[in-house]
């Protein structure tokens, strides 16, 4: 059956192996380092420019999930907004490979890595995901692996 | 040499594998899943209610990476606070097992798996640890694994 809400989305079918999305760019500012850091990941490295300069990351740095969850951010503009997505299932091998400091501006790409219909339930397929993010040196900040459902065509 | 803002919190040699943290509890209201996914993860099924109730969540739920950003803020309270921490290398592993919805309540705990020393820098330990994340019902909401660097004794 056709579901109106998504008809007009690309569905599992239309996806290919090989597709690389490219994600744009988000620009981290010391107010959304703060900011995510006290509700999230009030930690002083996060939070305090003294402390931080003192840590091993050398000075103010977000929060790694913040830069997971920015990098979620322009993927949703980017791709998951476009598809018949039904929501993630997980992660792996997420690495952090350099830190994210103020005003550094990080984007990257996203290639389809794996396709895989579910043998349980036709109306689902599986879409994996491999995150290559880096900042504006192109140095790389962080690495992963998605896994989401995406409807099929009925 | 002895670091003097981290002296007083537990260093590497004061963790043992099998030790668990209970991580408390955490209410995800309403407010708190829009205003995350406005910023993060804007799709239908984490901002409008009607979509949500036709999506396979079966109503408006959290996105999975603010479950994780939850999960984290406890471990901060309940561990990473308490300890010399360096900073998270990555995690793997990660799970989302049954949606968060409006008005449930999250907790549970984090088991030290592995502890490694670092073969190039003798400062630093890795410590390894296995989170169980389960809702108000007991049923499991998010698992993973992550690594984060901690300061050996001088």
């Amino acid at each position: 059956m056709t579901n109106p809400h998504t008809e007009h989305l690309r569905h599992f079918e239309e996806l290919a192996i090989g597709e690389t999305i490219d994600l744009g760019h988000s620009t981290v500012s010391k107010d959304m380092i703060l900011t995510f850091a006290r509700e999230f990941d009030p930690l002083p490295f996060h939070l305090d420019e003294a402390a931080a300069k003192t840590s091993l990351l050398g000075g103010l740095a977000s929060s790694g999930w913040q830069t997971g969850a920015l990098s979620l951010r322009m993927l949703v503009d980017s791709f998951l907004s476009k598809i018949a997505s039904a929501g993630g299932l997980g992660f792996t091998n997420l690495k952090w490979k350099n830190p994210v400091m103020v005003g550094d501006t990080i984007g990257g790409k996203v290639t389809i890595a794996e396709l895989r219909r579910s043998e349980t339930h036709p109306q689902w397929g599986i879409v994996t995901l491999d995150f290559d993010i880096r900042n504006q040196k192109g140095a790389p900040v962080m690495s992963m692996r998605l896994a989401n459902l995406v409807e099929t065509r009925p």
